[in-house]
Protein backbone atom coordinates (compact mmCIF):
# COMPACT_ATOMS: atom_id res chain seq x y z
CA UNK A 1 0.00 0.00 0.00
CA UNK A 2 1.33 3.17 -0.44
CA UNK A 3 2.68 5.79 2.22
CA UNK A 4 0.04 8.07 1.91
CA UNK A 5 -2.70 5.76 2.02
CA UNK A 6 -1.51 4.09 4.62
CA UNK A 7 -1.10 7.08 6.55
CA UNK A 8 -4.93 7.93 6.12
CA UNK A 9 -5.52 4.70 7.20
CA UNK A 10 -3.71 4.63 10.29
CA UNK A 11 -4.89 7.44 11.60
CA UNK A 12 -8.56 5.91 11.53
CA UNK A 13 -7.36 3.12 12.35
CA UNK A 14 -5.54 4.21 15.77
CA UNK A 15 -7.67 7.21 16.05
CA UNK A 16 -4.33 9.04 16.90
CA UNK A 17 -2.01 11.95 15.26
CA UNK A 18 0.70 11.05 17.98
CA UNK A 19 3.85 9.88 16.15
CA UNK A 20 6.45 8.68 18.61
CA UNK A 21 10.35 9.85 17.69
CA UNK A 22 12.97 7.16 18.07
CA UNK A 23 16.03 8.56 19.58
CA UNK A 24 17.94 6.38 21.55
CA UNK A 25 20.11 7.76 24.17
CA UNK A 26 21.80 4.68 25.63
CA UNK A 27 22.87 6.53 28.66
CA UNK A 28 18.83 7.49 29.61
CA UNK A 29 18.22 3.66 29.25
CA UNK A 30 17.23 1.87 32.49
CA UNK A 31 20.22 -0.22 33.57
CA UNK A 32 19.58 -3.37 32.65
CA UNK A 33 19.83 -2.56 29.21
CA UNK A 34 23.43 -1.98 29.03
CA UNK A 35 24.96 0.64 26.56
CA UNK A 36 25.69 -1.77 23.46
CA UNK A 37 23.76 -1.59 20.25
CA UNK A 38 22.07 -4.41 21.06
CA UNK A 39 20.91 -2.26 23.96
CA UNK A 40 19.96 0.13 21.37
CA UNK A 41 17.47 -2.07 19.71
CA UNK A 42 16.21 -4.10 22.59
CA UNK A 43 15.23 -0.66 24.33
CA UNK A 44 13.25 1.11 21.50
CA UNK A 45 11.31 -2.61 20.68
CA UNK A 46 9.66 -2.33 24.11
CA UNK A 47 9.02 1.28 23.68
CA UNK A 48 7.48 0.54 20.27
CA UNK A 49 5.50 -2.84 21.34
CA UNK A 50 4.33 -0.65 24.40
CA UNK A 51 3.23 2.54 22.33
CA UNK A 52 1.69 0.89 19.24
CA UNK A 53 -1.86 0.97 19.79
CA UNK A 54 -1.66 4.60 20.57
CA UNK A 55 0.34 5.84 17.27
CA UNK A 56 -0.36 7.01 13.72
CA UNK A 57 3.61 6.50 13.41
CA UNK A 58 7.12 6.07 14.20
CA UNK A 59 9.98 8.14 13.43
CA UNK A 60 13.52 6.75 14.00
CA UNK A 61 15.59 9.26 14.35
CA UNK A 62 18.76 8.23 11.73
CA UNK A 63 21.54 10.31 13.65
CA UNK A 64 21.22 8.66 17.09
CA UNK A 65 22.24 5.42 15.70
CA UNK A 66 24.70 6.07 13.64
CA UNK A 67 26.63 8.35 16.33
CA UNK A 68 26.62 4.77 17.96
CA UNK A 69 27.57 2.70 14.87
CA UNK A 70 24.13 0.69 15.63
CA UNK A 71 23.07 0.92 11.94
CA UNK A 72 22.03 -3.14 12.54
CA UNK A 73 19.98 -2.04 15.22
CA UNK A 74 17.78 0.73 12.86
CA UNK A 75 17.27 -2.30 10.25
CA UNK A 76 16.29 -4.57 12.88
CA UNK A 77 13.68 -1.96 14.26
CA UNK A 78 12.46 -1.17 11.18
CA UNK A 79 12.00 -4.90 10.28
CA UNK A 80 9.98 -5.59 13.49
CA UNK A 81 8.20 -2.49 12.65
CA UNK A 82 6.11 -3.97 9.93
CA UNK A 83 6.33 -7.46 10.95
CA UNK A 84 4.60 -7.00 14.51
CA UNK A 85 2.60 -3.74 13.50
CA UNK A 86 1.63 -4.02 10.03
CA UNK A 87 -0.40 -0.55 8.67
CA UNK A 88 2.32 2.02 11.09
CA UNK A 89 4.53 3.64 8.68
CA UNK A 90 7.66 4.23 9.92
CA UNK A 91 9.17 7.62 9.07
CA UNK A 92 13.14 7.53 8.33
CA UNK A 93 14.13 11.57 9.86
CA UNK A 94 17.73 11.69 7.87
CA UNK A 95 17.55 15.43 6.78
CA UNK A 96 19.00 14.51 3.47
CA UNK A 97 19.46 16.77 0.50
CA UNK A 98 22.33 15.96 -2.24
CA UNK A 99 23.19 16.65 -5.94
CA UNK A 100 20.64 14.31 -7.93
CA UNK A 101 23.18 10.96 -8.64
CA UNK A 102 24.05 11.07 -4.91
CA UNK A 103 20.48 11.41 -3.74
CA UNK A 104 20.18 8.40 -6.03
CA UNK A 105 22.04 6.66 -2.82
CA UNK A 106 19.83 8.36 -0.15
CA UNK A 107 17.25 7.11 -1.54
CA UNK A 108 18.30 3.61 -1.90
CA UNK A 109 20.05 4.01 2.16
CA UNK A 110 16.27 4.84 3.13
CA UNK A 111 13.72 2.91 0.87
CA UNK A 112 15.83 -0.11 -0.02
CA UNK A 113 18.21 -0.80 2.57
CA UNK A 114 15.84 0.33 6.01
CA UNK A 115 12.94 0.00 4.51
CA UNK A 116 11.27 3.33 5.50
CA UNK A 117 7.98 4.58 4.19
CA UNK A 118 8.65 7.82 3.96
CA UNK A 119 11.83 10.00 5.29
CA UNK A 120 12.43 13.34 5.98
CA UNK A 121 14.66 15.92 2.69
CA UNK A 122 16.13 19.43 2.89
CA UNK A 123 14.88 21.48 0.32
CA UNK A 124 17.89 24.29 -0.01
CA UNK A 125 19.43 22.20 -2.73
CA UNK A 126 16.20 22.67 -4.59
CA UNK A 127 13.39 20.12 -6.56
CA UNK A 128 16.52 18.15 -8.20
CA UNK A 129 18.12 17.34 -4.72
CA UNK A 130 14.70 15.21 -3.47
CA UNK A 131 13.42 14.11 -6.99
CA UNK A 132 14.93 10.66 -6.38
CA UNK A 133 12.93 10.70 -3.38
CA UNK A 134 9.47 11.58 -4.89
CA UNK A 135 10.11 9.49 -7.75
CA UNK A 136 9.10 6.54 -5.24
CA UNK A 137 5.09 7.53 -5.18
CA UNK A 138 4.84 4.79 -2.86
CA UNK A 139 6.73 6.23 -0.87
CA UNK A 140 6.38 9.53 1.48
CA UNK A 141 8.97 12.51 0.79
CA UNK A 142 8.69 14.90 4.49
CA UNK A 143 10.20 18.42 3.30
CA UNK A 144 11.43 20.51 5.63
CA UNK A 145 9.94 23.93 5.67
CA UNK A 146 9.31 25.94 8.93
CA UNK A 147 11.18 23.90 11.82
CA UNK A 148 10.72 24.02 15.20
CA UNK A 149 14.64 25.09 16.83
CA UNK A 150 15.19 28.50 18.13
CA UNK A 151 17.20 29.23 15.17
CA UNK A 152 14.74 28.27 12.38
CA UNK A 153 13.53 32.28 11.52
CA UNK A 154 17.57 32.89 10.55
CA UNK A 155 17.13 31.54 7.10
CA UNK A 156 13.18 30.27 7.19
CA UNK A 157 11.88 33.94 7.94
CA UNK A 158 13.84 35.73 5.62
CA UNK A 159 11.66 37.92 3.20
CA UNK A 160 11.76 37.04 -0.24
CA UNK A 161 10.53 39.74 -2.65
CA UNK A 162 6.93 38.49 -4.67
CA UNK A 163 6.62 39.70 -8.53
CA UNK A 164 4.59 42.05 -7.15
CA UNK A 165 6.22 43.63 -4.72
CA UNK A 166 5.45 42.33 -1.21
CA UNK A 167 7.62 39.98 0.15
CA UNK A 168 6.64 36.13 1.92
CA UNK A 169 8.82 34.33 3.75
CA UNK A 170 10.98 31.77 2.67
CA UNK A 171 9.44 29.22 4.59
CA UNK A 172 5.94 29.67 2.70
CA UNK A 173 7.73 30.11 -0.53
CA UNK A 174 8.84 26.39 0.04
CA UNK A 175 5.72 25.36 1.47
CA UNK A 176 4.34 26.71 -1.89
CA UNK A 177 6.55 25.32 -4.54
CA UNK A 178 6.43 21.75 -2.88
CA UNK A 179 2.33 22.15 -3.34
CA UNK A 180 2.34 23.39 -6.76
CA UNK A 181 5.79 21.48 -8.53
CA UNK A 182 7.40 18.97 -6.25
CA UNK A 183 4.13 17.17 -5.14
CA UNK A 184 3.09 15.55 -8.48
CA UNK A 185 2.41 12.21 -7.01
CA UNK A 186 0.59 13.35 -3.78
CA UNK A 187 3.59 11.92 -1.54
CA UNK A 188 4.72 15.48 0.10
CA UNK A 189 4.51 16.04 3.26
CA UNK A 190 5.74 19.43 5.21
CA UNK A 191 7.90 19.49 8.57
CA UNK A 192 6.65 22.74 10.61
CA UNK A 193 7.09 23.04 14.14
CA UNK A 194 4.92 23.04 17.31
CA UNK A 195 6.25 26.06 18.22
CA UNK A 196 4.90 28.53 15.83
CA UNK A 197 0.97 28.06 15.63
CA UNK A 198 0.84 31.26 13.68
CA UNK A 199 2.93 29.73 10.94
CA UNK A 200 1.33 26.54 10.65
CA UNK A 201 -1.82 28.32 10.28
CA UNK A 202 0.15 30.07 7.12
CA UNK A 203 1.66 27.35 5.73
CA UNK A 204 -2.42 25.26 5.96
CA UNK A 205 -3.59 28.10 4.38
CA UNK A 206 -1.13 27.30 0.99
CA UNK A 207 -1.31 23.81 1.00
CA UNK A 208 -4.54 22.49 1.54
CA UNK A 209 -4.71 19.15 2.70
CA UNK A 210 -1.00 17.87 2.66
CA UNK A 211 -0.27 16.54 6.22
CA UNK A 212 2.56 17.86 8.31
CA UNK A 213 4.62 16.12 10.37
CA UNK A 214 5.08 18.59 13.44
CA UNK A 215 7.73 18.59 15.94
CA UNK A 216 8.23 20.62 19.26
CA UNK A 217 5.45 19.33 21.66
CA UNK A 218 6.79 17.52 24.92
CA UNK A 219 10.50 18.24 25.59
CA UNK A 220 10.61 21.22 22.90
CA UNK A 221 7.17 23.49 24.97
CA UNK A 222 4.61 23.34 21.96
CA UNK A 223 0.97 24.14 22.98
CA UNK A 224 -0.82 20.92 21.59
CA UNK A 225 -4.40 23.02 21.59
CA UNK A 226 -2.82 26.08 19.17
CA UNK A 227 -1.34 23.66 16.76
CA UNK A 228 -4.29 21.46 16.57
CA UNK A 229 -6.83 23.99 16.18
CA UNK A 230 -4.58 25.54 13.49
CA UNK A 231 -2.87 22.86 11.43
CA UNK A 232 -5.52 20.36 11.43
CA UNK A 233 -6.91 19.81 7.57
CA UNK A 234 -10.48 19.77 7.07
CA UNK A 235 -11.56 16.16 8.01
CA UNK A 236 -9.32 16.79 11.00
CA UNK A 237 -6.28 14.67 10.28
CA UNK A 238 -3.80 15.95 8.42
CA UNK A 239 -0.93 15.93 11.27
CA UNK A 240 1.15 13.73 12.66
CA UNK A 241 2.68 15.18 16.17
CA UNK A 242 5.73 13.85 16.74
CA UNK A 243 7.03 13.23 20.58
CA UNK A 244 10.26 11.93 21.49
CA UNK A 245 12.18 12.38 24.60
CA UNK A 246 8.63 12.75 26.39
CA UNK A 247 7.63 9.44 25.35
CA UNK A 248 10.87 7.52 25.33
CA UNK A 249 12.00 9.04 29.01
CA UNK A 250 9.17 9.39 31.18
CA UNK A 251 10.04 6.69 32.98
CA UNK A 252 14.37 6.15 33.50
CA UNK A 253 12.73 2.86 35.83
CA UNK A 254 11.83 -0.86 34.93
CA UNK A 255 8.69 0.78 34.19
CA UNK A 256 9.85 2.66 31.44
CA UNK A 257 7.73 0.87 28.77
CA UNK A 258 4.42 1.55 30.81
CA UNK A 259 4.96 4.83 31.27
CA UNK A 260 5.96 5.66 27.29
CA UNK A 261 2.36 3.97 26.63
CA UNK A 262 0.79 6.36 29.49
CA UNK A 263 2.56 9.28 28.02
CA UNK A 264 1.27 8.52 24.33
CA UNK A 265 -1.88 7.70 25.11
CA UNK A 266 -2.21 10.75 27.33
CA UNK A 267 -1.17 12.93 24.22
CA UNK A 268 -3.59 11.34 22.06
CA UNK A 269 -6.10 12.30 24.03
CA UNK A 270 -5.04 15.59 24.79
CA UNK A 271 -5.04 16.09 20.67
CA UNK A 272 -8.05 14.02 20.45
CA UNK A 273 -10.02 16.68 22.72
CA UNK A 274 -9.09 19.46 20.21
CA UNK A 275 -9.39 17.86 17.12
CA UNK B 1 46.44 20.10 14.53
CA UNK B 2 43.52 22.32 13.34
CA UNK B 3 42.07 22.01 10.08
CA UNK B 4 42.35 24.99 8.80
CA UNK B 5 45.73 25.24 9.34
CA UNK B 6 46.47 22.13 7.93
CA UNK B 7 44.49 22.88 4.68
CA UNK B 8 46.70 25.89 4.45
CA UNK B 9 50.13 23.32 5.05
CA UNK B 10 48.37 21.07 2.58
CA UNK B 11 47.69 23.48 -0.28
CA UNK B 12 51.35 24.49 0.08
CA UNK B 13 53.00 21.10 0.63
CA UNK B 14 50.81 19.34 -2.58
CA UNK B 15 50.96 22.79 -4.52
CA UNK B 16 47.31 21.53 -5.15
CA UNK B 17 44.23 22.71 -4.71
CA UNK B 18 42.55 19.76 -6.13
CA UNK B 19 40.28 17.42 -3.91
CA UNK B 20 39.39 13.83 -4.80
CA UNK B 21 35.66 13.05 -3.96
CA UNK B 22 35.49 9.31 -3.20
CA UNK B 23 32.01 8.11 -4.23
CA UNK B 24 32.29 4.25 -4.61
CA UNK B 25 29.89 2.68 -7.07
CA UNK B 26 31.04 -0.69 -7.09
CA UNK B 27 29.17 -1.21 -10.82
CA UNK B 28 31.97 0.83 -12.00
CA UNK B 29 34.82 -0.86 -10.66
CA UNK B 30 37.36 -3.10 -12.75
CA UNK B 31 36.19 -6.51 -12.17
CA UNK B 32 38.47 -7.89 -10.12
CA UNK B 33 36.97 -6.00 -7.34
CA UNK B 34 34.21 -7.65 -6.71
CA UNK B 35 31.36 -5.91 -5.32
CA UNK B 36 31.16 -6.31 -1.75
CA UNK B 37 31.97 -4.04 0.71
CA UNK B 38 35.95 -5.28 0.68
CA UNK B 39 36.05 -4.07 -2.81
CA UNK B 40 34.78 -0.95 -1.73
CA UNK B 41 37.35 -0.23 0.52
CA UNK B 42 40.22 -1.70 -1.57
CA UNK B 43 38.90 0.45 -4.54
CA UNK B 44 39.37 3.88 -2.71
CA UNK B 45 42.36 2.69 -0.87
CA UNK B 46 43.98 2.34 -4.50
CA UNK B 47 42.78 5.30 -5.71
CA UNK B 48 43.93 7.46 -2.23
CA UNK B 49 46.87 5.83 -2.59
CA UNK B 50 47.42 6.41 -6.24
CA UNK B 51 46.59 10.42 -5.99
CA UNK B 52 47.01 11.77 -3.01
CA UNK B 53 50.97 13.10 -3.60
CA UNK B 54 48.62 15.44 -6.14
CA UNK B 55 45.38 16.65 -4.01
CA UNK B 56 45.33 18.63 -0.92
CA UNK B 57 42.31 17.13 0.38
CA UNK B 58 39.87 13.47 0.13
CA UNK B 59 36.07 14.31 0.42
CA UNK B 60 34.43 10.64 0.87
CA UNK B 61 30.46 11.13 -0.12
CA UNK B 62 28.33 9.27 2.74
CA UNK B 63 25.61 8.13 1.19
CA UNK B 64 27.97 6.47 -1.31
CA UNK B 65 28.61 4.24 1.19
CA UNK B 66 25.49 4.12 3.48
CA UNK B 67 23.45 2.54 0.74
CA UNK B 68 25.67 -0.40 0.73
CA UNK B 69 25.96 -0.85 4.30
CA UNK B 70 29.45 0.08 3.86
CA UNK B 71 30.19 2.22 6.95
CA UNK B 72 32.87 -0.08 8.29
CA UNK B 73 34.54 0.67 4.63
CA UNK B 74 34.31 4.27 5.28
CA UNK B 75 35.72 3.81 8.66
CA UNK B 76 38.42 1.89 7.74
CA UNK B 77 38.99 4.60 4.70
CA UNK B 78 39.29 7.78 6.88
CA UNK B 79 41.69 5.97 9.21
CA UNK B 80 44.18 4.44 6.15
CA UNK B 81 44.15 8.11 5.25
CA UNK B 82 45.13 9.68 8.23
CA UNK B 83 47.57 6.80 8.45
CA UNK B 84 49.47 6.21 5.39
CA UNK B 85 49.05 10.06 4.34
CA UNK B 86 49.37 12.28 7.10
CA UNK B 87 48.41 15.78 6.40
CA UNK B 88 45.89 15.21 4.01
CA UNK B 89 42.17 16.74 5.51
CA UNK B 90 38.95 14.22 5.10
CA UNK B 91 36.09 16.15 4.65
CA UNK B 92 33.21 14.23 5.23
CA UNK B 93 30.90 14.85 2.67
CA UNK B 94 27.09 14.17 4.26
CA UNK B 95 25.43 17.46 4.72
CA UNK B 96 23.88 17.10 7.81
CA UNK B 97 21.79 19.62 9.79
CA UNK B 98 19.17 18.90 12.41
CA UNK B 99 17.78 20.69 15.65
CA UNK B 100 20.59 21.17 17.98
CA UNK B 101 20.60 18.04 20.35
CA UNK B 102 20.30 15.72 17.24
CA UNK B 103 23.24 17.64 15.50
CA UNK B 104 25.38 16.39 18.35
CA UNK B 105 25.02 13.40 17.23
CA UNK B 106 25.35 14.04 13.88
CA UNK B 107 28.95 15.30 14.89
CA UNK B 108 29.83 13.00 17.11
CA UNK B 109 29.25 10.30 13.94
CA UNK B 110 31.63 12.94 11.83
CA UNK B 111 34.42 13.42 14.50
CA UNK B 112 34.25 10.76 16.66
CA UNK B 113 33.00 8.26 14.98
CA UNK B 114 34.84 8.74 11.55
CA UNK B 115 37.41 10.97 12.63
CA UNK B 116 36.85 13.52 9.89
CA UNK B 117 38.60 16.56 9.64
CA UNK B 118 35.71 18.45 8.30
CA UNK B 119 32.13 17.86 7.41
CA UNK B 120 29.59 19.51 4.84
CA UNK B 121 26.30 20.97 6.27
CA UNK B 122 23.41 22.31 5.15
CA UNK B 123 22.31 25.60 6.75
CA UNK B 124 18.17 25.52 6.14
CA UNK B 125 17.83 25.38 9.66
CA UNK B 126 20.10 28.09 11.09
CA UNK B 127 23.04 28.86 13.07
CA UNK B 128 21.89 26.20 16.27
CA UNK B 129 21.89 23.15 13.77
CA UNK B 130 25.44 23.96 12.62
CA UNK B 131 26.81 25.33 16.32
CA UNK B 132 27.54 21.24 17.51
CA UNK B 133 30.09 21.36 14.47
CA UNK B 134 31.34 24.75 15.05
CA UNK B 135 31.83 24.08 18.27
CA UNK B 136 34.56 21.78 17.40
CA UNK B 137 37.44 24.46 16.78
CA UNK B 138 39.68 22.14 15.12
CA UNK B 139 37.18 20.56 12.52
CA UNK B 140 36.21 22.35 9.59
CA UNK B 141 32.75 22.94 9.08
CA UNK B 142 31.42 23.64 5.00
CA UNK B 143 28.45 25.22 4.47
CA UNK B 144 26.15 24.64 1.78
CA UNK B 145 26.00 27.85 -0.20
CA UNK B 146 25.28 28.21 -3.70
CA UNK B 147 25.83 24.53 -4.79
CA UNK B 148 26.10 23.01 -8.01
CA UNK B 149 22.96 21.48 -9.39
CA UNK B 150 20.78 22.45 -11.95
CA UNK B 151 17.89 23.02 -9.51
CA UNK B 152 20.58 24.97 -7.08
CA UNK B 153 18.76 28.11 -8.03
CA UNK B 154 15.02 27.19 -6.97
CA UNK B 155 15.72 28.58 -3.03
CA UNK B 156 19.20 29.76 -3.42
CA UNK B 157 18.87 32.54 -5.88
CA UNK B 158 15.21 33.82 -4.22
CA UNK B 159 15.56 37.90 -3.71
CA UNK B 160 15.47 38.45 0.06
CA UNK B 161 14.83 41.84 0.67
CA UNK B 162 17.07 43.82 2.47
CA UNK B 163 16.19 46.47 5.57
CA UNK B 164 17.54 49.27 2.27
CA UNK B 165 14.79 48.23 0.45
CA UNK B 166 16.90 46.57 -2.18
CA UNK B 167 17.25 42.83 -2.79
CA UNK B 168 19.98 39.85 -2.36
CA UNK B 169 19.91 36.39 -3.40
CA UNK B 170 19.65 33.86 -0.63
CA UNK B 171 22.71 32.22 -1.09
CA UNK B 172 24.39 35.55 -0.97
CA UNK B 173 22.14 35.88 2.56
CA UNK B 174 23.99 32.61 4.13
CA UNK B 175 27.34 34.14 2.71
CA UNK B 176 27.20 36.81 5.02
CA UNK B 177 25.50 35.23 8.12
CA UNK B 178 28.45 33.00 8.22
CA UNK B 179 30.95 35.65 7.44
CA UNK B 180 29.94 37.29 10.19
CA UNK B 181 28.67 35.38 12.31
CA UNK B 182 29.12 31.65 12.46
CA UNK B 183 32.57 31.62 11.77
CA UNK B 184 34.05 32.75 15.33
CA UNK B 185 36.39 29.84 15.50
CA UNK B 186 37.78 30.78 11.71
CA UNK B 187 36.58 27.06 10.97
CA UNK B 188 33.75 27.71 8.40
CA UNK B 189 34.28 26.69 4.51
CA UNK B 190 31.41 27.51 1.80
CA UNK B 191 29.94 25.13 -0.61
CA UNK B 192 30.05 27.16 -4.39
CA UNK B 193 29.70 24.83 -7.33
CA UNK B 194 32.20 25.43 -10.06
CA UNK B 195 29.03 25.78 -12.59
CA UNK B 196 28.48 29.30 -11.45
CA UNK B 197 31.47 31.76 -11.96
CA UNK B 198 29.75 34.35 -11.50
CA UNK B 199 28.26 33.58 -8.12
CA UNK B 200 31.40 32.56 -6.82
CA UNK B 201 33.19 36.20 -7.40
CA UNK B 202 29.90 37.19 -5.76
CA UNK B 203 31.02 35.29 -2.97
CA UNK B 204 34.21 35.83 -2.61
CA UNK B 205 33.51 39.46 -2.25
CA UNK B 206 31.44 39.11 0.80
CA UNK B 207 33.37 36.36 2.53
CA UNK B 208 36.72 37.54 2.36
CA UNK B 209 39.40 34.93 2.24
CA UNK B 210 36.91 32.00 3.76
CA UNK B 211 38.17 28.84 1.47
CA UNK B 212 35.39 27.09 -0.57
CA UNK B 213 34.48 23.87 -1.50
CA UNK B 214 34.00 23.60 -5.35
CA UNK B 215 32.10 21.03 -6.52
CA UNK B 216 30.96 20.64 -10.30
CA UNK B 217 34.48 20.50 -12.72
CA UNK B 218 34.94 17.15 -14.45
CA UNK B 219 31.66 15.78 -14.91
CA UNK B 220 29.66 18.40 -14.21
CA UNK B 221 31.03 20.53 -16.75
CA UNK B 222 32.31 23.53 -14.86
CA UNK B 223 35.47 25.76 -16.27
CA UNK B 224 38.68 25.71 -14.00
CA UNK B 225 40.01 29.14 -15.45
CA UNK B 226 36.53 30.85 -14.68
CA UNK B 227 36.31 29.40 -11.16
CA UNK B 228 40.72 29.86 -10.52
CA UNK B 229 39.71 33.48 -11.58
CA UNK B 230 36.92 34.30 -9.91
CA UNK B 231 37.30 32.73 -6.42
CA UNK B 232 41.00 32.57 -5.40
CA UNK B 233 41.78 34.00 -2.09
CA UNK B 234 44.55 36.92 -2.29
CA UNK B 235 47.08 34.83 -2.24
CA UNK B 236 46.01 32.27 -4.43
CA UNK B 237 44.73 29.25 -2.49
CA UNK B 238 40.98 29.48 -0.87
CA UNK B 239 39.71 26.71 -3.11
CA UNK B 240 39.67 23.30 -2.61
CA UNK B 241 38.61 21.65 -6.04
CA UNK B 242 36.66 18.53 -5.73
CA UNK B 243 36.85 16.25 -8.59
CA UNK B 244 35.08 12.75 -8.17
CA UNK B 245 33.65 10.68 -11.14
CA UNK B 246 36.51 12.01 -13.70
CA UNK B 247 38.98 10.85 -11.60
CA UNK B 248 37.47 7.70 -9.81
CA UNK B 249 36.40 6.48 -13.46
CA UNK B 250 39.02 7.68 -15.46
CA UNK B 251 39.54 3.56 -16.56
CA UNK B 252 37.81 0.83 -16.28
CA UNK B 253 40.48 -0.86 -16.47
CA UNK B 254 43.22 -2.66 -14.30
CA UNK B 255 45.00 0.49 -15.21
CA UNK B 256 42.13 2.31 -13.51
CA UNK B 257 44.59 3.65 -10.21
CA UNK B 258 47.41 5.22 -12.81
CA UNK B 259 44.29 6.79 -15.16
CA UNK B 260 42.88 8.76 -11.59
CA UNK B 261 46.56 9.67 -10.31
CA UNK B 262 47.22 11.28 -14.27
CA UNK B 263 43.73 12.73 -14.10
CA UNK B 264 44.42 13.71 -10.69
CA UNK B 265 47.55 15.56 -11.38
CA UNK B 266 46.15 17.00 -14.97
CA UNK B 267 43.33 18.65 -13.05
CA UNK B 268 46.56 20.08 -10.76
CA UNK B 269 48.44 21.42 -13.43
CA UNK B 270 45.24 22.99 -15.47
CA UNK B 271 44.20 24.68 -11.90
CA UNK B 272 47.96 25.73 -11.32
CA UNK B 273 48.05 27.07 -14.82
CA UNK B 274 45.40 29.70 -14.00
CA UNK B 275 46.52 30.71 -10.26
Amino acid sequence: MAFMQAMRQRWSASDSLVCVGLDPEPGKFPERFGRDTDAVFNFCREIVDATAEHVCAFKPQIAHFSALGAEDALQRLIAHIHERHPGIPVILDSKRGDIGSTAQHYATEAFQRYAADAVTANPYMGRDSVQPFLDHADRGVVILCRTSNPGASELQDLPVQRPDGGTRPLYQCVAEAVARDWNGHGNCMLVVGATWPGQLREVRAIVGDMPFLVPGVGAQGGDVEAVVANARSADGTGLVISSSRAVLYASSGDDFADAAATAARDLRELINRYR
